[in-house]
C-alpha cells in the first residue's frame, strides 16, 4: 500500500520500520530529519514536506505526541488537510484529546476525506515487534481498508466503534486509571512506611495477587527503588495526557475526582522540580505531602 | 499444637479445616453455633465460651471481620486476656484497625501474652485450599513459633517485621489500593460511556496489558456485567475497612486523597441504598455521579 | 476622552451609560444590535464593526463573557489589533483566562497597543451605580491613563500590579473561592439535614457570625430557599470560570484540591440537568450525592 | 440556680464567671485545681470530684475539650451518671461527636436524667462578656428550664430542635465550613503568587466584597502577614474536630469532599511539624504543595 508516515520518534520509528519491512512503499517525514534518514537507509522515502509526504498516498500515519503537532500537520497550510487526495485516510495512532479529534475529523471530512483514531497501548519494544495493542474507531469501512496496517503492528485489536472519539476516550480513559494506580501505591507505600514496613514488603504482597501485573509491578518496584531517573514515561508526558484526560471529563461532564488528585500529584511534581522524572516519582511527591521527605 | 479458633465464618471456617486435617488439636468457638458444630463434625472440639477455648493452648487463632468483635473476644470478661496462659500466642488474622491492634498487643504484654497479627489475602476458596498469602507481623520468636500454623494456610508468607501494627498496616494499605483501583476503573467506565464505547470494549483494552490481573479483571466485569447482586465483597464490609484506613492515615498523618475518594464513593452507595451489593457498584455510584442512571 | 466599547450585555451596559454620562464620547458595539441602539438613545455612537469602534480612540474597554468572544474581537481580521492606533489602550474588565490575556498582551505590545486588564467585582446593579470593585494590572502608566474611567465605574481600585495576568489571576482565584465557598456551605446543609436539622437554623448559625458575608448569605439562603430557578449566576457561567482557573491552575503547577471538587459537583450538576439554574443548585447537586434527593 | 461546671478552660472559666456573677450557686471543677481555685475566688465552691460537683445540682454545665474527657466526666466511676440526681440535666456546651452525644444521652436517659448539647460559637472573649452564639438541642422542656442560663451566656440562641445530635450537627458542619474556607483561601493565595501579586492585594479583594466576614478577615490576614505562632486556633484542635466531622459524615453516608481536602491539609500540617500553629498555617501547607516554600 501507498503509505505516508510522519511522527518517527520512539514509537513512531519501529512502526513505519514494520510497516516497510512487509513490503509498504513508505514516504515518512519528521520534523528531526535524522529520524527520516534512517528509515530511509532502510528502504522508505524521506520526504521535505507535508505536502509531499501526502502525495497519492492512499493512507497517511501520524504518530505525533502534542495535540498542537497534529493540528499544525493536519490543518497548516499545505498540510494533510490540503494534500491529500479525496477518499484517503488519515490514521492517527498517537494519543489525542477530544476535542482535536473532532476537529480535524470534520476537516477531513469537508475534504472528502477520513479521519480514523487507532491510539495504541505499548511502548517502543512492543511498537517494534508489533506487539501494541491498537484501537481504531472510525466508520467501519475505514477501518477495513487499515486493517492491514493494524494487524501488522499490533497483537490484539479492540474496535471502538464508528466514531473516532470513542478510541480517544478509551486511550484517555485506560491513561487515567493507570494515573490513578500511581498515585494510589504512592498512597499505600507513605502509609505503611510510617508504621516501619520495608516497602518492598508491600510491593510483594501487592503484586503477588490482586495486582499482579505490569502497572503494579513496574511502577511499584520504581517506586521502592527509587530509580526516578530511569524514565520510561516522564511526568511531563503523564501532564500532557492528564490535561487532555481532565478536558474530556469536562466535555462530557463526567466528575473525575481520583483523576483529579492524579493530576494535583503530576502539578505538585512539577512544582518540585521533578518534570523530566519518571512518573513513579509520584510516590516521593505523595511521600513529600505526608512530611516523609 | 493445641489451638483455639474463634471465628468461624466463611473464611475462618476453611482455615481452620485445614489446622484440624493437619492433625492439630482444635478448640472451636463461634457465636453462630452451627459454625462451631460443623467443624466439631469433622472432629474439633466445639466450646461455649472464651475462657473455654483459650483453656490448656498454645495459640489462639481469632478471625473476626469487627474490631468491636475482637475487642470483646479479647478484652471481655473471660476473654482472651483473662484465659490465656502465659507465654501464648494471640493469632489475629482478621482485618483489623491500627489503634486496636495497639491496645490489644498492649493489654496482652500485660499479661505476659504475645499478640501476632497476620492479616490474610485472598477468598473463602483460597482459605480452604490453603491457598492464602499471609502477613505476619510481631516478635521474630512468636512468628517462628505460629510458622507451621501459616505455611499450612497460606501458599506465600510476607513478613510485615516485629510489629503486629505493621502487618495490620500492610493489609489497610493493600485494600486502599483496591479501592481506588475500583474508583479508578469506574471512572474510567463512566468516561468512556459517554464517548459511546461499549464498557466491554473498554474492560478488554484494560485487563489486556497494563491491568492484566484479578483487581481489574473480576470488578471491573462486575462493572460491565452490572451483576452487583452476586456478592463478594459488600459495600459494607468495604465501608468497614475503608474506615479503618482513614483512622490509620489520620493516626499516622498521611495524606490519602484518592481513598478519600474511594471512602466518599462507598458513602454515596450505601446512601443510594446499595450497602449490601457487591462493591462492583461502586461503578454505578460513580455512573450516578456522571448523570448516566 | 474618545471611548469605544464593546460587550454591552447586562454588565456592559450599565457601565458604558456611566462613562456616557460622565461626559466621554463613546462608540459602542455589541452583536446583539439593540443593545448598542439602547446606548445610542442616550447619546453614544452606536457601530457596525470593530474597525469603525477603534476608530480614533483613545481606549477601547471590552466587556465580553467567553475568551472566544475576546481573541475574535481582538484578534479577528479588523480586530482591535488591526484597528487601534498606536498608543492606544484595550481595557479588557471581563473574566479571562491567563492564556488569553498573556496572548492579548502580547499581539498588542507588536503592534504598539497596551492591553490593561481590569475585571471587576461586582453584580449588574453595582455596575449601573459605580460601585463595582475594580483589579487593574497593567502598565503603570497605562493604568494612570485609565485611571479616570475606573473610578468612574468603581468605588474600590485595587492594584494587582504591572502584569495584566495578575490581575486575571485574581480575579479567577477570588471566584475560586467563592466556588469553595458554595460546595462547602453545600456539604454543610446536606450533613446537618441528616441529624434533623432544619436547613434555615443552620443558615442562621453560619451568617451570624463567622460568615456574615454576602458569599454566604446569598447562596446560603438561596440552597435553603431552593430558588434554583430565580437565576444570578447559572451554573454555565460558573463552569465556565472554573475552566479557566482549572487552566490557572495547570499553567502554574498549583493543585487546588479543593476548586476540584467545586468543579466536578459543577459538571455533575450539568449532568443533572441543572445547567441553566443558579449557581446555588449545588446545594441540591451534594444533596443528591448524599442520597438526600 | 444550682448549678455545676466542670471544665475551666479558657472558655468555661469566663462561662462560669457570668454564671456566678448572675448570682447563681455553682460548684466547679476542673482537672487543673487552679483553674477552679480562680472561680472560687469570686464565691463559687471549688470540689474536688465530679460527685460533689454534682450533688444537689439542677444542672450540671460541661464545657470540655475531648470526647474523651466528656466520656469519663459523664460515664466514669462516680460521674455524672452515677451521680446526678433524677429530673437533672447535663448541659453539654463543648463541641462534641455524634457517637458520643448519643452514648451519653442515651445512659443519662436511663438514669432519668436529659442531655441537652448545646454547643458555642465564639471565643474566649466573647464568652467572658456573654456574647456567645449557643445552640441548643435537647427536649422542648428542658431547654425551657436552661434557657435562663443560655440567655445569661449568649447573645443569640439557634433553637436546634428536640435532638441533642441536631445541636453537635451544627456544630460541626459549621466548623467543616470554616475550615473549607481557610482551605480554599489558602488555594487562592498560592494562586495568585505565582502570577507575581502581593498576597495583601488579594486579601483586600476578597474581603472587600463577598468574604467580608470574620473568616477570611482574621484567616486570611494571618495567611498574609505569616502570623502562624499568633496561636488563636490550633491545628491540634482543627484536626480534633475534623476527625468529628469526618465521623459524623460517614455516620450519616454524606460523602464531604470538600472537609476531605481540609482534613488532608491538616495532616500535611501535623506532617510537617505545625501542629502547635494557628490554623492559618494551612496557607503554608498549601504553598508546600505548590512548591513555593
Amino acid at each position: 500500500m501507498k503509505i505516508g508516515f510522519v511522527g518517527l520518534g520512539r514509537m513512531g520509528q519501529g512502526m513505519a520500520r514494520r510497516l516497510l519491512d512487509a513490503g509498504h512503499e513508505l514516504n515518512v517525514f519528521d520534523i528531526v530529519a535524522e529520524h527520516a534518514q534512517r528509515l530511509a537507509a532502510a528502504g522508505a522515502t524521506a520526504v521535505a514536506s507535508i505536502a509531499e509526504l501526502a502525495h497519492e498516498r492512499e493512507v497517511v500515519v501520524s504518530m505525533l505526541v502534542e495535540d498542537r503537532a497534529l493540528r499544525d500537520v493536519t490543518l497548516g497550510e499545505g498540510g494533510l488537510r490540503d494534500s491529500l487526495p479525496k477518499g484517503t485516510i488519515h490514521l492517527v495512532m498517537g494519543t489525542h484529546g477530544i476535542a482535536t479529534i473532532r476537529e480535524l475529523e470534520a476537516r477531513h471530512a469537508e475534504a472528502g476525506q477520513t479521519l480514523v483514531a487507532a491510539p495504541v497501548l505499548g511502548r517502543p519494544d512492543l511498537a517494534a515487534s508489533g506487539q501494541l495493542g491498537i484501537v481504531p474507531g472510525g466508520p467501519e469501512d475505514a477501518i477495513e481498508r487499515v486493517m492491514p496496517l493494524l494487524e501488522r503492528l499490533g497483537r490484539r485489536i479492540f474496535r471502538a466503534g464508528p466514531k473516532p472519539e470513542s478510541a480517544a476516550a478509551i486511550k484517555l480513559a485506560n491513561n487515567a486509571v493507570l494515573g490513578c494506580a500511581m498515585v494510589a501505591m504512592a498512597e499505600g507505600f507513605s502509609l505503611v512506611r510510617k508504621y516501619g514496613v520495608d516497602p518492598q514488603v508491600f510491593q510483594d504482597v501487592m503484586t503477588e495477587g490482586l495486582f499482579a501485573a505490569p502497572a503494579y509491578k513496574i511502577y511499584g518496584q520504581k517506586m521502592v527503588d527509587r530509580s526516578f531517573d530511569e524514565v520510561g514515561s516522564p511526568i511531563s508526558v503523564g501532564l500532557k495526557d492528564a490535561k487532555l484526560i481532565a478536558e474530556a471529563a469536562i466535555l462530557a461532564n463526567v466528575p473525575m475526582p481520583s483523576h483529579n488528585v492524579y493530576l494535583d500529584r503530576l502539578l505538585g511534581a512539577v512544582a518540585h522540580g521533578d518534570a523530566d522524572r519518571d512518573q513513579a516519582v509520584l510516590g516521593r511527591e505523595q511521600a513529600r505531602a505526608a512530611g516523609l521527605e
